[in-house]
């Protein structure tokens, strides 16, 4: 097996510049001081323009190794809608959205997926070397678990020895290693749709109260799709805050090591 | 087994209600669309207040029932950091970085954060009775999952053959269930930390490539946290950004339903 060197190799053959804004961060802090797990919505509607940026900006979210293995569906049809509804426990926060989107983590696309980005970087000019051959050879190494996981297995005991020794890569080693993978690219994606909408005056609330067995009938999705969050959003009922926001002390989460 | 309703019946009996800024969308756009994951660094400081402030938004993200199972570990001394590049491969956004953030999610905390969540309820003068009751039975049924995963498992029968009939909440059921909870809500963390330092003028690359094993090690966690993403920051270099964002069509994972 070669040396696997997730991302540690992955370059660009060009320079490429982009332009930064300047940016005033009060704003930036309104938003997420301002962000709070809405739990009652008023019945005023979202306007579309404002989803749909909202949606577009939740893909501009880092995704591992840009394999991208999140789908958002957004329940446009009252039938659907009622029926997430009813998968959600029928929750205030699903009952009274105005709006319901389920975010999905794919991690069974990251095949298709990658062959897209071999199939992008071939219709390049000069597609970057480096790049290609992240895609062609070391994604190919690092996510693929085989039949029965049997190649993932392999790579369990290949990382376990090797590491003995050197530093390497461990996870992904398994499907339960994928779901996590691919859950925390697409969480990301659902905390800037929830930032979002809050900085363009609507509110949100994240659920996992469902049934994820209703909820992929429902989406006719296939079994190794893995719901990572619904959403309710909608404008914010003033009963829909329960309290001021509550943490522990940070000291107890935030170590200077 | 009592009825399991996580998070469907929790609220509060007394009305709060939160003053709503006023927000210049247009910045956060300016946020979402500036951010790139970088992957050369100048030698450029971060003032620490900048962090400080970006630690502290990061922990202003939802969190399932609250429960705050979440660490980030910045490391300050160089030999920490040093240990830790290697940890990464030493590959740029690691070696680069003029800090280094590893977010870490803590599934096996949750006992002690919901006891913490008891202690501080029954601390107030009049504790919402509903949300007391949620963390003194609910949670304790929806995050135990027993020794070696006894009660996950009868949990896992009984869900199965009542969720023929009704609508139910299905997981967690495991402790992988318990780890894709933690690195969900950890995630969420890691994105308002990554739009926040953006928002600041400074960036970041989060990453996955790295030996979870030695990181744990370095850090002097136990088996059971996970590593979500170690996370370089500091100020742009030009040749850190290997060419203009790239995303598959929306329609691809975004559906109306």
């Amino acid at each position: 097996m070669s040396k696997i060197t997730i991302l540690s190799d992955i370059k660009s053959d060009k320079s490429f510049e982009e332009k930064l804004p300047n940016i005033n961060h009060k704003e930036f802090d309104k938003v997420i001081q301002s962000r709070r797990s809405i739990r009652v919505f008023t019945k005023d509607k979202i306007p579309h323009d404002i989803i749909k940026k909202s949606l577009n900006n939740s893909l501009k979210a880092p995704t591992s190794s840009n394999l991208q293995t999140w789908e958002i569906y957004w329940a446009k049809s009252n039938i659907i809608k009622d029926r997430i509804v009813n998968a959600c426990l029928s929750q205030p926060a699903a009952k009274t959205a105005k709006e319901l989107f389920v975010f999905v983590s794919r991690p069974d696309n990251w095949k298709r997926n990658n062959q897209m980005m071999i199939d992008h970087l071939k219709n390049k000019e000069n597609p970057p070397s480096s790049v290609l051959r992240y895609y062609q050879k070391i994604t190919k190494i690092a996510y693929n678990q085989g039949f029965f996981n049997i190649f993932g297995f392999l790579k369990k005991i290949y990382v376990t020895v090797y590491g003995l020794f050197k530093v390497i890569p461990r996870e992904p080693t398994s499907f339960n290693d994928m779901k996590v993978w691919s859950q925390k690219t697409t969480a990301l994606a659902c905390q800037n749709f929830m930032l979002s909408m809050r900085a363009y005056g609507f509110d949100t609330c994240p659920m996992e109260g469902f049934d994820s067995y209703r909820l992929k009938k429902i989406l006719k999705l296939p079994k190794k799709a893995q719901i990572c969050m619904v959403i309710g959003a909608g404008k914010r009922d003033p009963s829909g805050v329960y309290g001021k926001q509550f943490r522990f002390d940070n000291s107890l989460f935030i170590k200077e090591v």
